[in-house]
Formats: structure tokens, C-alpha cells, sequence
């Protein structure tokens, strides 16, 4: 069994953890709070695709992503952005709710895990 | 290591993902949302049990269930359709918040990861 | 393939599922729902320490912590006690999201993914 790794590991939370060729991911949310949706969704999903990069993975190889919007308003303008960043056939599970997040500027914030290659 | 397989890949998310022996399910909500929610629950997990029976597994196999109730007052509801379902000695860990779902008329979705036999 | 193991198994639910080397908890409440947020947070802890030992684990090997917080303004006062309970180095994912929670008196839930040792 590999053992356990993180990535970008700091003093409250790390980015990611790796263990047995699958990978956790922290909650992504953008940098940017002052983009609306799209934007910010093409910010976290950017994010994603750098730390999969870095776990060994990409996109291709989600298992499952937990999606929160603070406004279930933004469920098309979200949907846009994801279903254009898709790989063909590669789809993940998903689920998507509403929740406040902890910066009230955060639009979405998405958690993925994912299988190393 | 077994590679990565989906059920149901659409353009948007598959129903499931499995690798190294587990399997992630997308969230699961009813086809018909003008149940109330012990018929929105039983629908759900028939929809949990088809899945896992073509994932390989079943309902006693569950790792994890993430429930959401667009309210928490559907709480008792819920738990007396679940704790039927469930089979004895294999009730699963799990966590219920209220969340918002993407349709107005859902009152649950459940989010499943199990074991394959 | 270790086979599926469960701790403390209930009607509803159980406490943990262990499975391939990780280790699925169920969502953590107080007991004492009358603490504030830091000590609500301490005891969640303090259970999520105590399961993590009995399922062969401790808190260095946390692979994604889920925190509901039934209200954004403790976000500050839960990871008081969050920052002070981590091992240097270990910090895992986290995501951190409001949603009202099963009882009223409840201010904080953790869901947590581990590694075994």
C-alpha cells in the first residue's frame, strides 16, 4: 500500500492528500471573488486541473466531485463552464447544493477526489 | 490495481465511478418530485440499489451516505423509510445536513460510497 | 482486499466503516450541545481522535475533513481549536460549508476520510 502524501501541506489545511492511488482534495474556490460565476467556475476548475497535474491525475480520472454554489441561481451559468471543461465520455459522479461559504464573495467552491494513473 | 470504470457516462456526470474496489455513486434524487418524503426516500434508494447491484455490491456494503434534506423537518421521514431499508448489523456511517437541491420539488438526495463485493 | 469492517454498528448507523486501508467516519456532533463553538469543536475532536485509534489510525493521517458549521460566524472560533489540534505537518483537505444541522443546539459536524497506519 503507498503510504500517505500531501500536497502543499500548511498550518490549517493542505491542498491535497494521496493514498492507495487515490487523491483528496481540498475545497477549491477562486482567487478572483469579484468574477461572477462562469468566471469563477473556470478559476476553480484551472485549480483543479493543477493540482490533479500534480497528484499524477487529471480530469479524465475524477470519482466523484461535490459542488457547492451559494446560489442555486448559478446552477446554468456553473453548468456551462463544467460541461465545456469535460473530457468526452469522462463525466464524474457529482452532486451539487446550496450552501453559504466562508467568504460571502465565493460563488462555488468544489470538492474533488480523484485515481492517480 | 483495477483501472477506473463509469455506469452511465452522460455529458454531464455518470451515475458511478469505481476504482480499486470502490464506488462512488452521483448524488441520487427522485424521478418523481411530487412525492412526499418517505415516497422521495424509498425512490432514492431503489435508485442506491440498482446502482450497486451493477456496480457489483449492495446495501450492505456502503461506506459512506451523505444526506441532504432540503428540510430538516422531513428528518423522521426519512429515518423510518432508511431504517427499513437498511439491513440488520450493516447500517453504514453517514452524515445529514439541510442543503437546498437543485430542483425545488427534491426533498433528498443521498450520496453513497461502498464497497464492491 | 481487506474486507469491510464496521465500528460500533447501530440501527441507523455506525460510527465508522473501514475498507482497503481507509477509514469512512461518520459525521461528529457534540454531546454536550450546550458548549459553544470552540467546545463543541474540542469534543467533535476528541471523538474523531477516539475513532481514528480504534480504527488503526490517528490524526496525521486524515485524508479530507467535510466541516458543516450551522452558522459561518463560528468560522473563526472552530479553527482556533482546529489549528491547535493538528500535528505540524499534517494538516489534511479540508472544506468548510454552512448548513443547518440535525438538532438546533448542534454548531459544528465533521466529516472524515483516513488512512490506516
Amino acid at each position: 500500500m503507498s503510504d500517505l502524501q500531501r500536497l502543499h501541506p500548511g498550518a490549517r489545511y493542505s491542498e491535497a492528500a494521496i493514498f492507495n492511488g487515490t487523491i483528496y482534495l481540498a475545497g477549491q474556490v477562486a482567487n478572483d471573488g469579484s468574477l461572477d460565476i462562469q468566471g469563477q467556475t473556470a478559476e476553480v476548475l484551472t485549480m483543479i486541473d493543477d493540482l490533479l497535474a500534480q497528484a499524477g491525475s487529471d480530469k479524465s480520472r475524477i470519482l466523484m466531485a461535490q459542488i457547492y454554489l451559494a446560489d442555486l441561481a448559478d446552477y446554468d451559468g456553473m453548468n456551462r463552464v463544467w460541461d465545456a471543461w469535460l473530457p468526452a465520455g469522462a463525466a464524474p459522479p457529482r452532486a451539487t447544493v446550496q450552501a453559504a461559504l466562508a467568504r460571502p464573495e465565493w460563488r462555488i467552491e468544489i470538492v474533488v477526489t480523484a485515481a492517480q494513473r
